[in-house]
């Protein structure tokens, strides 16, 4: 496995699937991974914490990184390249150019300027490496609308893949940003797929998500069309941690 | 030649030099597709009245066009395909996913939204033909500074090529413009040419301008950074024609 830290030195080839991420890999970018390694020949990993993407400088600061743990991870699942700049190789002095999605829906108007960093990167990313596919996971469901409407309206040449939501044994969501969660705020959180999950069966699944999430105080309970499938998607806040969690309404497996 | 008006029925090759026009063909286009024919295997022309980047709808409304003549050029300039696409090939319904670039200097704030559709378009254009290089005339010398940043910014795997302004033998800048210009107003037109060629060689070229170019009411006087090269630009309103201009300031043939 090669890591590469700058743009130049990256090779692209036919057959490329790329992954990117934010580090701090759990079994759900495993996953990512291994959709990736089936279906190419060549697994391109990204891994570069975003600054553009956070609309809080406590939670960019705050973030996860173990980047020694996360290439053994990547080695694991058989990436044959880590792409791991820093944040001046992609955002040299004078950068003026923004990829800005709109109609965001909810998690967009909670977070503003998120999609914009996420868009930017993301088109960075594919046009640096020019995978054949990319992958993404269902559970950042706007983040999944957004890049699949980027490609098509600016004819990006790939395919979006999204991968289902990996969930630990008790239904909770993987996320990098559950380490930071006590035990107390962990019983908590489940209330979020367990909220969403009943209300999916409901006549107005937003209404009833509305009421059952009630405690966890949510940013917003919101309907995300994902292209082939729509999702009811929710934000909580658990002390001073934000987790967001979706699950199908229809025409989806679950 | 070919002329195809649907992505997906354009094909792409390696060798490939892309011309980006609205039509309305003139001799700095023909700059422009005699420089893609000399270092190009394949040109595509691209040939669409762009409607995101007019600021203004009576300027959209009132642009030239005249297709069977802008084909017979581009045959007569040796371009092997011409992409002529409707405007719903290109913003289909629900398009939401805008390049944004910042600080576009006096032309990018008397054309609010300008560059964006300018921006917009040409990546578009980029991904959908994948040339190695596409031309752009000086005459337009913020687009050129906007489409190089968003080349680097976004790291758009070709390269920009820049063709000297073609002028009338009179001076005056050559565009697709020009035609609306009564024999009275061409004579005024002329003023700005000779005001900026003046003024380039003055101590401080913005203000010699401003000064000699008073009688022609201008939007602006602006030095624009084009990479490799600077220029004194302006623009001027003759009756209900807007015209801009620029000669080169330093390390820059004329």
């Amino acid at each position: 496995m090669k890591v590469v830290r700058r743009i130049a030195e990256l090779e692209t080839a036919p057959g490329t699937g790329l992954v990117p991420t934010m580090g701090s890999l759990h079994a759900g970018h495993r996953a990512l991974l291994a959709a990736a390694r089936r279906e190419s020949e060549r697994v391109v990993m990204s891994l570069f914490v975003n600054p553009a993407q956070f609309d809080d400088a406590s939670d960019l600061a705050a973030y996860p990184r173990d980047e020694v743990r996360d290439l053994a991870i990547a080695e694991e699942e058989g990436v044959d390249v880590v792409f791991a700049p820093d944040a001046g190789e992609l955002y040299p002095d004078g950068f003026a150019t923004w990829v800005e999605p709109e109609r965001t829906g909810a998690e967009g108007e909670a977070r503003p300027g998120h999609f914009r960093g996420v868009a930017t990167v993301c088109l960075k990313l594919f046009n640096i490496v020019r995978p054949e596919r990319a992958y993404f996971g269902r559970k950042d469901a706007q983040q999944v609308a957004v890049i699949r409407r980027l490609v098509r309206d600016l004819n990006v040449p790939l395919e979006i893949r999204v991968v289902p939501t990996v969930r630990d044994e008790d239904g909770l969501a993987l996320s990098s940003r559950n380490v930071r969660l006590s035990a107390d705020e962990r019983e908590r959180a489940l209330g979020l797929p367990r909220g969403l999950q009943g209300a999916a069966r409901a006549a107005d699944p937003v209404a009833a998500a509305r009421a059952v999430l009630n405690g966890l105080a949510p940013d917003y309970v919101d309907v995300v069309d994902l292209g082939d499938a729509k999702v009811l998607a929710a934000a909580v806040r658990i002390g001073s941690t934000r987790l967001i969690d979706n699950v199908p309404l229809e025409g989806e497996a679950p």
